[in-house]
């Protein structure tokens, strides 16, 4: 096992990307593309939901950009919106390509599984219904007990699953954390071959110092069996950190991709 | 419940405390903890252990060295040595002294226990028993049966105990860090009242990156519930993930502590 990492930095809301989307900046767009590539990520994240008007042309001109240099590792189609992921996957080339996200919402349930399938990617799913944001451990495991069994049953591989238990701000709940937490633990027993995925910075979201809360709730969320990260992967400490997490946990038999991240430099300070 | 973090840098094990020890250079003492204590240790570890021939008036000279400066928080006796550890607790002052270490093997069990009562101090409890260093989780899960309950039975209260479950290097064998964890699990679930704490720097010894890797484990540990750590609190990303940790666990009731921290300026880069 190794954690994968989407990075996460190609998307419309951070504002130095929507303004090279804006006037169309190839070269940018391109740089933060290999950029992530080379700090370690799996997966190049592309997301421009801000962009209402002209998402489908806009994720075209995006995948396209990235694919230009990108040839390595594939992209993961960031959209709620079906139609701007299905544009995605029409123009992906290299590896099997990911899907954010499906739910359990009737109509986007509907909407992306068939994409899903036709294209065969890997698929965050969300712990979500239509009865909205789940609010603890036991909704969200109401949630796991109704997607699950429907994405397995359509013939979804179990290893192409990627759950996103959806975190929630500890500033306005302090047990947000700990929910999670009793998710993961849940799904981990019950279906060990399933992924477990999340993007961090909800869980530090109105708070100081988010930077040391992701990390430390990648570390926290990784000890009970989340094994994938949406994330800045030039955060270097971050990265050190998972990569370091994951030998201690036994999941890095002999210590080898500790040691060969090392041999290839990404440790130094 | 708040982590308890102990300051591990007076070790003359340490070239820098043994040069300033063998000239008797109170104020590099000091200075070292005085620093220790801005950074947030709770308790002060004195260890002069490789001083075999003095070891008793070093202890002496080193705690009134400290005391003459460190007056808020208490100290962490720390010998192999009763003799050693005797000298220390008699000359303690502020607060409630601790003591590192009792183990269940016979001979140092009787020799340290009378101390402890006699003195009312916590007291750190390694895993470890005649039968030599645990190999398992399951070794160590014996040695908790039957450590535990003899300083209960000695009236010891639960509070006062810090189990130490003995951290192999995962460089000799992977599954050295989820051992540990194991441990963790059971102790927390089986004793909650007990604290569990540890040295870090052994997990990651004979590797590279070892920062990394110390930071990784105390997050992997308190995740599971282990509550005080023997560290370097000078080492400023350590403590920041310990305190981001512990909100993010719901350990720190509507992140008070998180931001208490923040005021005093302790997340700062």
């Amino acid at each position: 096992m190794s954690v994968l990492i989407v990075g996460e930095l190609i998307n419309t809301s951070r504002k130095a990307i929507k303004e090279a989307v804006e006037i169309r900046d190839a070269s940018y767009i391109q740089k933060v593309a290999l950029e992530q590539e080379k700090a370690g990520a799996n997966y190049i994240d592309v997301n421009c939901g801000t962009r209402v008007y002209d998402e489908e042309e806009t994720m075209a001109w995006l995948v396209n950009t990235v694919q230009e240099v990108v040839t390595d590792i594939p992209l993961c189609i960031d959209s709620p919106n079906h139609k701007a992921i299905k544009v995605g996957l029409e123009l992906h080339k290299n590896g099997q390509p990911m899907v954010n996200s499906i739910t359990a919402e009737k109509e986007r349930f509907n909407e992306v599984l068939p994409l899903i399938k036709e294209y065969k990617t890997k698929v965050v799913a969300l712990l979500m219904s239509d009865e909205g944001m789940p609010d603890s451990a036991e909704d969200r495991i109401k949630v796991v007990e109704n997607l699950l069994p429907r994405l397995l049953d359509n013939g979804i591989p179990a290893e192409d699953i990627y759950l996103d238990p959806l975190i929630k701000p500890i500033s306005t709940g302090y047990l947000a954390g700990q929910e999670v937490l009793q998710t993961i633990s849940y799904i981990k027993a019950k279906y060990p071959d399933v992924h477990m995925i999340c993007g961090l910075s909800n869980a530090s979201y109105g708070l100081p110092n988010r930077k040391y809360l992701n990390r430390a709730f990648t570390i926290n969320t990784m000890s009970f069996g989340m094994d994938s990260y949406i994330l800045n992967p030039l955060d270097k400490e971050s990265m050190c950190l998972i990569y370091s997490s994951q030998a201690l946990l036994g999941l890095d038999k002999h210590c080898k991709q500790f040691l060969k991240i090392h041999r290839k430099g990404l440790f130094e300070d």
